[in-house]
């Protein structure tokens, strides 16, 4: 287990990258840590979690609500959780997400730890603080941006994850390649998910990489007011299409990466869109889709990264070198209906 | 109008002393801005609310819970308020609290503003960032602390205050008085509260310094890790208290500062006993009470101030110097059932 302090704004974060969920209680006190996971996770992983204070949440980003938050501190109240507990959250990115936000709220913040089990979580969802709820069709629309305390890295947990999960990792990791890091690109490129599956070494590297890369964006720009506006790669029309079809977040997210190659070729001189399209694809991820124009542009409208009648867009000047680009809600309209 | 910005931590805040309601778009731009207020306020100020988009709450602490933060999400998302939105919050400290909350977790946070109506908000409820809603019977239960952008005080506005408005807020002004301001508890001693309604000067003077006084602790402990918890003085008790009984908060409060006073006589040798018991007395506030030990005892256990087996609890060295005691839970046990 290699352990990693980083400092992001005021706050230290401890990395133990190459961990093993039995070796938890050496990182947080069980009597003073209550774990909340959800059903799936909870019954792979009964054993290792015996003699744990658990919440057991139904499975689904369909739970990822403010009633469920409420559930979870009422449990906590009943549990007599306070300002010394540590909520560990251990599961995909809902229970990270779900893990935060109450940390966040409880008794007006409480230590937190995550223990991300999908690819997802490991290389982004449970990295840079950002957490929240779902309202309505509006994803992580209340929420708040806080640092947990701890992240623990087990890619054992993986070995019990389905192919779409997989593939949802190998989005944002393809992501991270196109806006920061060519020769992880070219990496990418010599390989497939069955190579990184069958090789738990390269796999936890990928792991180690992807996060390290991720914090050092978001080291760099905590409340997203530059460069971790980068991470929205693929992100903006993603999160709008994910909204509306019945689409996982690397499906939605490779059809919004597709198209934004497509406009920095046309507003940046990208010449990578072919190699971008091909990668998507060489990780089994969609990359063109039909979809209803004006639905979606409604639903961009109340994209969180709106600025009264702007939107940034991110575009590739190359392959790994992602930029931000603001363009008026009008050209968006424009170039949605006509994509 | 007098402007001073003050650092709180990484937050700047602006600071308006002897403003005027009419004048708030000097301080934050209408088109830009969503006024969040009660059906009382909205009602005395319908005039000068005119052209500001507002939310509209019913008025009472029976209101001050997730659901209607829920609801106020709800109207902003209606409303297409985005990232530059700044959240009026104009009421007492239920509006206060509301604003903060919402503001800090709406699209994990937007910029936010207060303008206090009541004295208890003036002096005490608006400042310092913390916010939060009510859970059962536990007070401000989830929340965050985060602090606002600007605050806009009006004495003005306290000219339709009911009388026991006005005892509330003087409960807090007393509370700074024995823990910080020996100065302040003299001149207190020396008028009442009619006195200070007649005094247009002395009124918003007296605000002023209250609210600097408690800037000042704030800033020097903004996450109440130590003497932010001097805030707490008579509270501990007074939160207890108000939980079970028709009690209002400055009367609970000023019941929880003469137990304290007394517990202050028996564990740290103060001799202001009488001295703090006949001003709280002259400003029309209760004493003593009756009540059922047992069932205080078990929602001071839930405490947000509790840690573990212990509870900090705040004492008085001398009238203008409070202190910060560390008290076993079996120990306040004890002392409650011989209060």
């Amino acid at each position: 287990m290699e352990k990693k302090k980083i400092r992001i704004g005021n706050a230290v974060t401890e990395y133990y990258f190459n961990a093993t969920l039995s070796k938890l209680s050496e990182v947080a006190d069980k009597k003073y840590s209550v774990v909340l996971t959800d059903e799936n996770i909870y019954r792979h992983y009964e054993k290792q979690l015996k003699g744990w204070n658990t919440i057991v949440l139904k499975p689904g980003e369909e739970f990822k609500l403010q009633q469920t938050a409420d559930a979870v501190v009422d449990s906590l109240i009943e549990m007599e959780a306070d300002r010394k507990t540590t909520l560990i959250g251990i599961g995909g990115g809902v229970i990270t997400d779900l893990t935060g936000y109450v940390g966040a709220i409880y008794m007006r913040g409480i230590r937190v730890g995550f223990v991300p089990t999908s690819l997802l979580a490991m290389v982004d969802a449970s990295i840079g603080g950002k957490n929240g709820v779902d309202v309505g069709v509006y994803k992580n629309l209340v929420g708040t941006i806080r640092q947990p305390a701890f992240l623990f890295f087990d890619v054992g947990l993986l070995k019990t994850l389905p192919e779409s999960e997989w593939q949802n990792g190998f989005a944002e990791i393809i992501k991270h390649a196109c806006i920061r890091d060519a020769v992880m690109f070219r990496e990418l490129a010599a390989h497939d998910i069955n190579w990184y599956k069958s090789k738990k070494t390269a796999l936890a590297a990928l792991v180690r990489r992807n996060a390290l890369l991720k914090t050092k964006v978001v080291q760099g720009d905590e409340t997203e007011q530059g460069d971790r506006k980068l991470l929205n790669f693929g992100h903006t029309l993603g999160h709008a299409l994910e909204n509306q079809f019945e689409l996982s977040h690397g499906q939605a997210v490779s059809i919004g990466m597709t198209y934004a190659a497509h406009l920095s070729e046309s507003l940046a001189g990208f010449r990578g869109r072919a190699k971008v399209v091909d990668l998507i694809e060489k990780y089994g991820l969609p990359t063109y889709a039909e979809f209803d124009r004006t639905k979606v542009f409604d639903v961009l409208k109340h994209d969180k990264k709106r600025e009264r009648d702007s939107l940034h867009y991110i575009l590739l000047n190359r392959i790994g070198k992602g930029v931000i680009q603001t363009l008026p809600l009008s050209q968006v309209k424009l170039i949605i209906e006509q994509l």
